[in-house]
């Protein structure tokens, strides 16, 4: 271990200050989930299970339903924003408070307080969220354990401002490229230019209009984004290969293989290659579970319009939102941070939903 | 020395075999500089200056004009096509081969066979000319030396089928930016993609209509392509900025300033940045030794598109034209060839000229 155990009894500010400080960037997790492994094997209530550096923590209280409260335990790049600085504003600042450890604070402090809930809990800490999707411990869990993880209703608690944002937009990506000739750019009415080939294809971009439907009264947004561009041979060539990758974001009406047949068609007449895709999450919001769980945060729900992991959990049958502390636009930034207020108000409301 | 000198008794096409098959790639010219100079200080007739791996030889006979034959010694990378091959039509293949050892074959057998011109003669063998403009040793010799090629006429015997070629066309390189605004691609509305806005770069490019001037009863014909485009943060980031590199082929009608003029003009209300620029040159066809040497060759004359270093002949006042053996668009290749033939004709061409 490279640190010492987490002491949970710490409030939620403080525990996230103290995982912020804790760095974890994904590839790096090991220190943190020993940590994460040793508190909660502290506590009596709980079964816990650790595969790789994913840790399952569950109680066993014959309860009616079972919810997972989930996190993952890794962050971003750390740019100079560690250690954590809490401002005179109640605003901690740092690499992961808001994306995500004060979710992940959130967890431990409910498992630690709550030992006897009205549902039982299934806490899940997971790793590689950031990273290729190959690595990501949710995504290996519900390929090697799905019955870990199986549950009436999951809250992932990644930051949503402390609102529930249900259900997710897929996304996809294909590769949209030109092919001309090469030839020398002194004689350059002997080949033909793939870069300039492609204006066609950023003119379609440039004449894209959104798709905004609605679905359980939540109005979903969906977007068609070139994320990069590339060709060129030499600075005197004229260049045969023009590749722009495209980034499709569909609102979860639509399944991946329809998402799919969508950009093909709107890029008809190029060639298309279909590079990574994943579904969306309808929101699900009819579940009793979800329902209930609406309920005691206040009512209010947004649609999520970023890709996570709630698709992961859709896809095992259990419906699943996000709920957690600090804005999701922050996320990834060099400035993010988080207000204490919201960590605490997570906090509550779940301690309160689960009869504590 | 790397290999033993070169025995210039070979015949032109022999030579050539023997100079590709010392490697000479841009950087690593001292070797075969080292063979050249040893090959020509042994000839009574000249004078022989080093500078770096530039040898200049000259003959002093007093006559009324001095005639600069030059050739750089350099190639590109050698992919696979060295040795040389001799095929049964009379093809010989390997990298250099046009581009352009069998001129320097030429200069070689000129030097050696022809030691009482009608006209006094200055051999430049010269580096680096397939690489940045700054290491190129006629540049520099320019810079250091002019007086040593001073003279009334130049030949640079770079491949032109064996068919003089006048002037050159100018370049000039410029960056062309769009900014936007980064934002997540699944929420895609807060942002400005720099990559979209580029559509607009390429639909000028794709409405441009080249000039083809007249100039000295030669067309010309310009050129303005895209030659690399490149964008993009990440596969989920609306990208901030989008750069397309153009390169401008200008007749030599107009000077570097006013094609930059031209360009500036032509991209209107995008950011353009000139990064790199270089002179055409007039084809000169006016001047007394240029019209002696069409004559002698036999009349035929075709402009020249791409730039060379005759335009560094031009700068410093010296009419120059390309003649030499190969055909130039294979320079460059990996199938890089040249009739030997056209070595045999072009050795001929000269010495008859020169009045041996």
């Amino acid at each position: 271990m490279a640190d010492t155990p987490l002491d949970l009894t710490l409030d939620a500010a403080a525990l996230t200050a103290r995982l912020v400080d804790f760095r974890s960037e994904s590839g790096a997790e090991k220190p943190l989930a020993d940590a994460i492994e040793i508190a909660l094997r502290a506590l009596p209530h709980l079964t816990v299970d650790r595969l790789g550096n994913n840790i399952v923590a569950r109680t066993h209280l014959g309860r009616a339903q079972r919810v997972v409260l989930a996190g993952h335990i890794d962050t971003v790049p750390i740019a100079g924003n560690v250690p954590s600085r809490l401002d005179e504003d109640g605003v901690l600042w740092g690499c992961g408070t808001c994306d995500m450890k004060s979710g992940v604070a959130v967890q431990l402090r409910i498992a630690a307080t709550v030992p006897a809930p009205n549902r039982d809990l299934t806490f899940l800490f997971y790793e590689a969220e950031e990273i290729e999707s190959e690595f990501n411990g949710l995504h290996l869990l519900s390929q090697s354990d799905p019955d870990l993880l199986q549950a009436d209703f999951a809250i992932l608690m990644e930051p949503s401002d402390a609102v529930i944002e249900a259900g997710c937009q897929g996304t996809l990506r294909i590769a949209v490229t030109t092919r001309g000739e090469r030839a020398h750019s002194a004689r350059s009415w002997m080949g033909v230019n793939a870069i300039h080939q492609a204006g066609a294809i950023l003119d379609r971009l440039n004449a894209y209009e959104a798709r905004k439907p609605v679905i359980d009264g939540l109005e979903y947004h969906e977007g068609l984004n070139a994320v990069f561009i590339s060709g060129g041979v030499a600075g005197n060539v004229l260049p045969d290969v023009c590749t722009v990758q495209i980034n499709h974001r569909f609102a979860p009406d639509r399944s991946e293989a329809e998402a799919a047949a969508y950009v093909r068609e709107f890029f008809a007449g190029f060639e298309v290659e279909l590079t990574d895709t994943a579904p969306g999450a309808l929101p699900g919001l009819d579940r009793p579970a979800a329902k209930e769980f609406i309920e005691a945060v206040g009512g209010e729900v947004n649609p999520k319009f970023g890709w996570t992991d709630v698709a992961r959990f859709s896809a095992l049958g259990v419906p699943a939102v996000n709920f957690g502390p600090g804005d999701p636009m922050l996320a990834h930034k060099q400035e993010e941070f988080v207000p204490v207020e919201q960590v605490y108000r997570c906090e509550s409301v779940l301690t309160t939903w689960l009869g504590a």
